[in-house]
């Protein structure tokens, strides 16, 4: 399990005065460029060097809480599942306020390169990290 | 059905040159919006005098074909359940370059005082609206 | 002129419940393209088969009023400055429910090949449209 | 002057693959909330329980270089001017690759009851954070 901190921004809330249920995949995203923040160069560097990139195929989120501005959430990041050439990851979000479960996320990826746009023998190195952080 | 037809903006797309994954879910709100136009005010009374949300309980997103700038998303929203205070809505998304389907939504929303932050009774003309367009 | 409308989005607002400042800028964005709709295949054609754009160089917003949701927005558009390579855009924007004026952008584009990011001559077709509309 | 740095994210480019010109205004939020962190409860408490805020009233950017993913911005925020209710803050963004200075954003804001949305003297506290940092 990696963990990732990320306030709320004032910016993330919506005219019901809770973050925008759209954000939460935003919060995911994050979570994931920091759980595979040891790759060499990070993920920055997988997409904008080595052309690979990891499209979402499929995504459940339950959304079990509100959350409000300020707080901040702690992301915990882990391997759902791990594949030939796709994993799953899995986000448990948490307010930092009261320690409340307020979201969780399943997220299906594909390895995949991003000038042909298909799916490729996902790399030793994004594999290392996914395989040391599976709970099934 | 009530379709709603959304252009990709030019901010949407990601480092990897498509339309980023959590978009979708702000294109399946802003469908939800269209689809409740036809509550008096609309959604925006709904949700501003009438201080009733749909605060979204689960979502989930399959993700078909990558959308690229510029293209037009075509959304076709119809009720996939509707049940005391929850619904659950379908989204379907076509690209309008070539028709193909992009990506399905389903999305779990509560009759919600938003003062309160409490489930209550669906409105009437809430129920209506989804009535109408129920489609299993 | 060119008129465009814009309904504020449901997470378009704050924390402080009023739209987010810098939202203002993706709204001018967004009639910059609807200004251009008329070249051929539009601001999104110029942008990824031509390889043109318009990168901002400077910007400046005037905050006159605040907008909450639900309302929509008027931008009206025009060319305050035409120069060689250079365009001033002004977005005089209006809110729908009062017509009061709510804020005044002026933002400073350069005609740029986006491959070498450097300035190139404007091309006839964007001038013909920024001289259609000087408004000084 | 009150240093904060920003990993550019996955999403915050456009499809001129650039960073995209209102994200800098994201950012700058971001620095002036990190900027108010010494208040007690920091900006966040200011907003949501005493009501206070500080909308926009004008901004003005600089866009000197381009920024791409991956990459961080150093944001360095001073008070540029101090009035009785008012002040403009200043933000000199660098990317961190290189250390080019990337965009220079003079914002200007108003304390203003969110309630009643009035401006109101500036709180002591605001005002000791915005003249500890004066560089006019």
């Amino acid at each position: 399990m990696i963990p990732y901190e990320r306030p709320i921004r004032f910016e993330d809330v919506d005219a019901a005065r809770i973050v925008f249920f759209a954000r939460f995949l935003n919060y995911a995203h994050e979570a994931m460029e920091h759980f595979f923040g040891g790759l060499e160069g990070g993920y920055g560097r997988l997409i904008a060097t080595r052309e690979i990139g990891l499209p979402a195929v499929e995504v459940n989120v339950q959304f079990l809480n509100p959350v409000k501005y300020p707080d901040t959430l702690r992301i915990e990041t882990t391997t759902a599942r791990l594949g030939n050439r796709s994993a799953t990851l899995r986000y448990r979000m948490y307010r930092r306020s009261d320690g409340e479960k307020v979201a969780q996320v399943k997220h299906t990826v594909v390895t995949t390169n991003l000038l042909q746009m298909r799916s490729v023998e996902m790399p030793d190195d994004v594999r290392a990290i996914l395989s040391e952080h599976i709970e099934l």
